[in-house]
């Protein structure tokens, strides 16, 4: 049985919840929620109300849980959390909520949030903790070792410490295992290393989470303009940003938000979807305009309207097979100057040859069922415009849309399918008005 | 400029490439690989040709550049490589070579890989390093740290070290910072982390990512069935399971290869997606056989013909959305029997509310459009009974999918569209065929 499952089967009995939730991970108690219609899930939080279980859930989902909080309720459970999920948890309140919180926090508290929150929250400082232990450079690993001894728990993750000057400028890294092996008279000058480059605070999310993965990176020093070290960022967290944007990808190209709850309540769901259901009902119509000028044509020969839409959908498909290697490369910053170029001429050619292919297919098939040799090479004509078309229109779309600043994840889909729509309608029933119905 | 930009610049001067080469990070060069085209990434290859590269390379760019690499420089690249790195590697490479190249490799490479090699790819032995520190209860930390004192380097990314009995058997584990701020005369026993629980070596590596990210761990201990420690996962290897699986959802509804090279041979790319336009082909034909049927119906009256594809086209739209959350879900392990009833409602609701919204918008346009009031009602109603469809289709096909053991990442796409196109047609022509043209 899942947690789920579990949860569920307990929900009717408090005492019951509560010894589950002492058992179960906070991570698994939010999947639980998250995956709990409204009713149910209101009925579990009521038992459980765990500050750990909140930087968990999903913004949305998170959101409506502390609704019912109260300040000072709020106040005790940011004050609990590690800066940067406490950071998470604010950014979704509204301000005014946040501004109270703030004030009534101790002053430790106040400081490190503030300092997280003054960064936009898709940046290198958005994501950092402040919680760094910082050494010196003239100090010896035995100055060192005892320094440690004085804690009694290091911050999470801690791999390595952060090797600053007197001006608190971010000189290199110690790591934890280098104090281990070397001998405890050497200076940290001599044993840390300078490789790992500090992170700005002012890069973006996206290139944090680039440069985690290209370096394997653990956790990284973030700095100021000045050359400051002002927090690091650690795996988990990255970690984070690229399950978000995985999922801004997959979400998007259906017009859902990446945060969607999927038991928001029905009348918020209807209306987060029906903006995107009125897009394509007026691209739906763009393609149904062209239509409509073929009029004439298409009641001289009712066939027309029965092959149609394969042409559209075929364009569709082939449009969106292309788009897809585009948007993944733009996400991988793989797609530069250099080679956009390249890739729309290899595009551009593998169009060319599935569209030969399909349309002899298309063409046969159309001769064999209406008895039509000029019908058959009208439409796979058609296929084959519409397919070099639709590479043309895959590769060129989400690039004109970054230019443009509108998000290819959420725009490129739509557009393509309006463009082969109305190239794959325009051109078939165009080329039936002048060679089929003109003589 | 990127790292692709400055080695492209730099192509013909064998020279500067190496310099390039020494100042940037192997990723950066397998990035700059996959980015260019075959003729140019031959020749960057030559100048390059590392083995520190080969693991950050996508397995078709990989597996390409291997081809004119001789067994033996694949047997020096493949013992200078970390375990997991190096079987990725060799899981790629046909049988007959990884035999070659395993038995000339030294005995203690052959060992560590075998081991690996053992476990299935998707595994979480598949995933895991050999490479592993361990420790036994009954030594003190002063123990402890004179051991690891003897090493040079300790393996990369070692957190903790992993306690075992005399067995083998795995214990728990000491965390590097625990060893640092204890005493060093407490026992490992007293001090050591029973919390974490070790992974089975069987565990597939999707879970193994979902238990990474619920718990934010940055390594776990794998045991095979008899509990003895075989191995530990780092998290930087987790990662690329997330990446592949967020690639391998948002590919996959294209009908593409999560492992797709932007820059493949253009008629190997024609081949790998002329199959998925075949299939769109086939289910595009079913839905104009249902068009066929009406094709009386259509003679009488083609403003059926310029409304069709809007109905269908919304149904695949509504269907994409409902479908696209419960993929999601799915990969997220949030859908349960628990639950899939409640979601199934809650998307017939939304379904419902969508369609009565937009079914009175569509069904005013037509009439003022047409002018025909009982066309007007007659495509509105075909409107609502596609999208409920349509949600209905969402959730019931991936569960259905998956059933039967086919991927619902790559199939249900199409299988969707493919009902709602012939529900849209057959609708919208059916009640148009019984309450416009048969009286």
């Amino acid at each position: 049985m899942t947690p789920l499952d579990i949860l569920h089967d307990a929900l009717d009995s408090r005492a019951e919840i509560k010894e589950l939730v002492e058992k179960l991970h906070p991570s698994e108690i939010a999947d639980s929620l998250e995956s709990l219609p409204q009713q149910l899930r209101d009925k579990l939080w009521q038992s459980v109300k765990q500050a750990k279980v909140l930087p968990h859930l999903s913004d949305g989902v998170r959101g409506e849980l502390m609704q019912e909080m109260l300040p000072s309720q709020i106040t005790a459970a940011v004050a609990s959390m590690e800066t940067d999920d406490a950071v998470d948890v604010l950014q979704d309140l509204p301000d005014e909520l946040v501004e109270k919180v703030l004030q009534t926090l101790e002053m430790q508290d106040y400081r490190r949030l503030r300092q997280v929150l003054f960064y936009p929250e898709n940046s290198a400082g958005g994501l950092m903790n402040t919680d760094v232990l910082t050494v010196s450079t003239r100090m010896t690993l035995k100055m060192v070792l005892r320094y440690l001894r004085r804690f009694r728990q290091l911050p999470e993750k801690t791999d390595v410490l952060m090797v600053v000057d007197k001006n608190n400028c971010y000189r290199g890294v110690l790591s934890i295992t280098d104090l281990l092996i070397n001998s405890p008279t050497l200076l940290v000058k001599t044993v840390m290393s300078t490789n790992l480059e500090a992170i700005s605070a002012h890069l973006s999310a996206h290139d944090v989470a680039i440069l985690f993965e290209q370096r394997d990176l653990l956790s990284a020093p973030v700095i100021d303009k000045q050359g400051i070290l002002v927090g690091r960022i650690t795996i988990d967290d990255v970690v984070d940003v690229i399950r978000t944007e995985a999922d801004h990808n997959l979400m998007g190209s259906a017009g859902l938000d990446e945060d969607n709850d999927m038991f928001a309540p029905i009348l918020n769901t209807t209306h987060d979807r029906a903006l995107w259901l009125g897009v394509n009902l007026g691209t739906a119509f763009l393609a149904s305009y062209v239509i409509g000028l073929f009029e004439a044509t298409l009641e001289q020969m009712v066939a027309l309207a029965i092959l149609m839409p394969v042409v559209a959908s075929m364009g569709g498909i082939a449009g969106s097979q292309t788009l897809t290697i585009v948007i993944r490369g733009m996400a991988l910053d793989q797609i530069t100057n250099t080679n956009i170029l390249w890739l729309l001429k290899k595009e551009l050619a593998v169009g060319l040859l599935n569209g030969v292919i399909w349309s002899i297919v298309l063409a046969i098939i159309t001769i064999l069922w209406f008895s039509n040799i000029t019908l058959g090479l009208i439409i796979g004509s058609a296929l084959l415009i519409n397919l070099c078309f639709a590479a043309f229109a895959g590769v060129l779309i989400p690039i004109f849309l970054k230019y443009l600043s509108i998000d290819p994840a959420l725009a490129a889909g739509v557009t393509l399918t309006t463009i082969t729509d109305i190239i794959g309608f325009g051109t078939l029933l165009g080329l039936a008005t002048i060679f089929l119905t003109a003589f």
